[in-house]
C-alpha cells in the first residue's frame, strides 16, 4: 500500500449481503481491485458478475471477482468482515489470515424483537472485542463502517454525507483504513480512538436503526459537529 | 403550560455549574421565567445576578431568579438535573418533587484518567436509569441535553447546529421536552425513544468529548443525516 489505498486489494469476507455487496460496489466504482468472497464459491461468482454488470452498464469501471472466503485469504491486502454478528466468531475462527494483514469489522451486534431493534449485550463489551478475542494477535483488528447503511453504500450515485468512526488499538492500521475511506465520496474518516470505543458505535448504528423506523426513513446516518473549528 | 412552552417556569438543578448556567441563559434568552437552584442560596443568587447583568447588558430580557434547589420545587414546572452525575443519585433522593412535574437528566457518566474520558460502567445501564430507580413514579423523568457541550451553551449567540436526543418512558413528558427544545434556535429535537436508550446518548457524549481532546476543539456534538427524507 505504499503507493496509496488504490493499490490495495480489498477482500470482502461474506460480500454477497448487503454491506458486503454494498461496500464492494463503492471500492470497485473507487478504482479499487476487489475480491468478493462467500462460504459458497458458486454464490460468490454469482454476486461478482451481477455487481460488475450493474457498473458496467453504468459505464464504471469493475474489478470485482467472486471466490470462497479461504481463496480470498490469498487475494486481498485489507479485508472487511461483513457477515452476520452472529456468524461473526465461527467465520473469524474458520480462516487463517496472513500475518499482517488488516481486518475490518462492520458487523453490529443488532436483535429485532417485535419489530424492535435492539443492541445485543456482549460480555467483551462489543462485536469487535469478541472478534479480537478469536484472532491471533498477527492481524491488525479494526472497526469501520458500523454506522453506514448497507443499502446507501449500494447507491453508489449518492454521496454518504455523513462520518466514518474508525476504532482500533493499531495505530498504523486504523490510519490506513482511515485513508481508504476517504476514496469514498462525501464520507469524512473520524478516528474514533481504541477499539473499546466500538462499544459506542455499535449502540450508535442501533439508534440510528430505531430511528429509521419511528421516522419512516431508510438511511440515518451520523456526523460529528464541530470537529473543524 | 397549555399555551405553548414560553409559559413553563424552568427550573435548573444545579444551575450555578457550566451545563446549569447555560441552559438557564439559553432559557432566559428565549422568554423563559428561569430559576436557578443550589444546595447554597447565596450562590445560586450570585451566579442568577450574573447571568441576567449578562443578558441584559446585550440587551435581552432575563427573567432569573436564584434560589435553593428546595424553593425550586414549589416555583418551576419542568427540572434539569445538572449537576455532576455523581452527585445526582443523592440530590435527587434529597428532593420531594410535586407529582406530575417533569425531571430533565441531561447527566453523563464520564470519568477522567490521566486526561482520558471514559464512559462510568452504571449496573443500572445509563445514568438517567439510575436516578429513575430512586425517583417516585409521579415524577415524569426524561433524558435530554447530554450531548450538547456545556460552554456551547453558554454562547447564546451561537446557534447550536445540532441535534438533541431526547428519550424517556412517558411519551407525553417526552414531547413537552422536545417542544421546549425546539426554542433554542439551530437544535432539532429527536425523539431516541426509551429512557433505557439515555445508554447509548451517554456513550455518545462520553466519544465526543474523547474527540475534543484527540483533534484539540471544544464543542464536537452530533447530527443526525438523513432524518428528513
Amino acid at each position: 500500500m505504499a503507493d496509496g489505498p488504490i493499490d490495495a486489494k480489498i477482500g470482502i469476507i461474506g460480500g454477497t449481503g448487503h454491506e458486503g455487496s454494498g461496500l464492494a460496489l463503492r471500492f470497485a466504482h473507487a478504482g479499487f481491485s476487489v475480491g468478493i468472497g462467500s462460504r459458497s464459491e458458486p454464490r460468490a461468482l454469482a454476486r461478482a458478475r451481477e455487481l460488475a454488470v450493474a457498473l458496467r452498464s453504468a459505464g464504471r469501471s469493475a474489478n470485482l471477482t467472486g471466490m470462497s472466503n479461504s481463496e480470498l485469504l490469498d487475494f486481498a491486502d485489507v479485508f472487511f468482515l461483513t457477515v452476520p454478528f452472529a456468524s461473526a466468531p465461527d467465520t473469524v475462527s474458520g480462516l487463517s489470515f496472513p500475518p499482517g494483514k488488516i481486518l475490518v469489522d462492520t458487523t453490529v451486534p443488532v436483535s429485532f424483537s417485535g419489530g424492535r431493534p435492539s443492541v445485543v449485550s456482549l460480555e467483551e463489551g462489543s462485536s469487535s472485542e469478541r472478534i479480537a478475542r478469536l484472532l491471533p494477535a498477527t492481524v491488525r483488528l479494526v472497526a469501520a463502517f458500523k454506522t453506514i447503511p448497507a443499502r446507501l453504500l449500494s447507491d453508489v450515485d449518492t454521496p454518504l454525507d455523513c462520518d466514518v468512526f474508525v476504532c482500533g488499538d493499531d495505530d498504523g492500521a486504523r490510519t490506513e483504513v482511515m485513508r481508504l475511506c476517504e476514496a469514498f465520496p462525501g464520507l469524512r474518516a473520524v478516528n474514533a480512538g481504541r477499539l473499546a470505543n466500538a462499544a459506542t458505535v455499535e449502540r450508535m448504528s442501533a439508534l440510528a436503526i430505531e430511528l429509521n423506523l419511528r421516522y419512516k426513513v431508510k438511511y440515518n446516518r451520523w456526523r460529528l459537529v464541530g470537529l473543524e473549528q
